[in-house]
């Protein structure tokens, strides 16, 4: 499965454990996410979802072989369960806390803008390259990255793949808090536990009322429309057969 | 009344006067603003309301006996008057300068958020612990604090109640100066001298077109519903009593 | 025309020419800059529009005699031009790199809202004072410029005129890079040639997701009619009586 769930308490701990393959996400864990977010929601025993990874890598991105699935149709659109992690994303109500360790790709990146509290390594190297694969923005990010580090920075970092350092990150307000490496963890946890001893109905009001998730979701919805189409293009066909090519020998 | 009413030339000060109760806001006290506010909107003279606050302290929030009485149904809906006081904040056209020279909690500071030029003492403490009462952003801060300084660093003030400093306010663009706290009401007054100065219909306007007042009362009717849900909490019940009880003491 | 239109590769360069009037916008020069914006919605051989001025001041603003043309009648609204380039700039889709290597006031700032990639000279100095003809913010700008930079350093600059230098610009975010003045060029194009070897679809496809074009023309639109309210009004009539004197003197 290679999410691993347990849980501290009152704390649910997702680990991305994945690290022989930098913890990129496969369609399964999209789909084992989605069901502990899911279930997060229902369980009134959880109060605070804390996400961290394995290994040096927080997260590579989305699994590229799962675009060449989409885009060669070998996986259907109803089958794609990365969306469906998206959108809990966007309706879930539990807060989120995310330790990253090391270097975040994509989704490993967008999924801070989704977190209520983030901790990243000061030397943890951010970046979004979509435009790499000739893909754009996806989980509300073409919105909530503007929103959250002005336009300027946002295109830069989507249009010409620029990569930002954690403390970078913390300095323009995309995490709580930057710390060494080895600390990370810990530091996500204190905030975990201090979250988890706060009046959690208060803490969940807060939330809701703090994210507009139909806005979101709406949002989202609208980036998969062209994200779809472009995973058809052209530009992207190129730059994953140039990637399955290099995978292959 | 304990709100004190000045005006000089065309600025209208607002001072809030009730040092002994650090300032805490009562029922009476936004009445009095609100009056203030609403005739702000119907007198050309004034120009510009100044707000600030005597004693050491700028404001410690909400009258939390008011908080009570709401809770146990003293207060009727119809009797509360910060709903109003609220309302008004974000439909003023009339620019308002506000001068924090001490600490600010709960609507101390979500004040800011509605003011247009805001100078803080550089080691004014500022927070806003609703979650400790069991209670929900106010004042559109649910959507203005994440808009200027990020969800992440709003929720950490939302959800764990952490306070910053006047100098971190001004760094991250709550506050357009901080200096040191004696220099406070004269920098704030500099300001207002040069807003009174300008045309007085172009910088009507001018607040008109940057703040959206229907989304604005939108957002604050919203918060009030869900404040109202909290209030009568076991969660905020338990936090009040505990409150109450000090005080008997 | 005072615009001077060059291509390089697929880069189209806009240079503003009119450096004897510190490159002041007319109404003809808008009208070259809209037809230019419009081709490169059509022309596929145009990857990426660079923005740049001749002589030592980037834009000294929308030329006053326009101003009071258009508030004594002689130009019809029909006739007015920088309208439709406001419209065209918030509907682009081709990046927009802007080169800003000195004074900008007006639309010579509100355009690095519209802008993807801006860089500044670091001694620039950017204002936004409308206030002083009586006038309000155009291009959205009441909106982008909070959403940028928050409520309070945005109506500083347009209540207040406020100036900033580019190298504060850059650290809140208005501008992706500041470099001293005579190497403003040379990185606005390294910008732009490395924009244009990314996939141009996924380029123009991440543009449109990150900017709501409907939601800004709307924007623009209720500006313009405060705007055109207040260009006939006493406050502005006296300021450009005040201008026109002096020009005649």
């Amino acid at each position: 499965m290679t999410i691993r769930v347990s849980q501290d308490g009152t704390i649910l701990r997702l680990t991305l454990d994945r690290a022989e393959k930098k913890n990129a996400l496969t369609n399964d864990m999209y789909g084992a996410l989605t069901a502990q977010l899911d279930r997060a929601e229902q369980d009134d025993s959880i109060r605070v979802i804390l996400i961290d990874a394995e290994g040096d890598v927080f997260c590579a991105g989305n699994d590229l072989n799962d675009f060449a699935a989409i885009a060669s149709g070998q996986l259907r659109r109803d089958q794609i369960k990365s969306f469906e992690f998206l959108h809990a994303l966007a309706r879930a109500t539990c807060p989120l806390v995310t330790a990253v360790q090391g270097p975040a790709v994509g989704i490993g990146v967008t999924l801070l803008l989704h977190s209520d509290i983030a901790v990243v390594a000061d030397d943890a190297k951010l970046s979004v390259p979509f435009i790499d694969l000739g893909l754009v923005p996806e989980a509300a990010s073409s919105v909530l990255m503007p929103m959250r580090i002005g336009h300027a920075r946002a295109f830069e970092m989507f249009a010409l793949g620029k990569t930002i350092l954690g403390a970078d990150a913390f300095s323009i307000g995309l995490a709580n808090a930057c710390t060494p490496r080895h600390e990370v963890l810990g530091r996500a946890y204190e905030y975990a536990r201090k979250l988890a001893a706060r009046p959690p109905g208060a803490v969940r009001a807060t939330k809701r009322l703090m994210r507009n998730a139909v806005a979101l979701e709406a949002v989202i919805d609208q980036e998969i429309t062209v994200f779809a189409e472009r995973l058809t293009s052209p530009e992207t066909a190129q730059a994953l057969q140039a990637f399955t090519q290099r995978q292959k020998r």
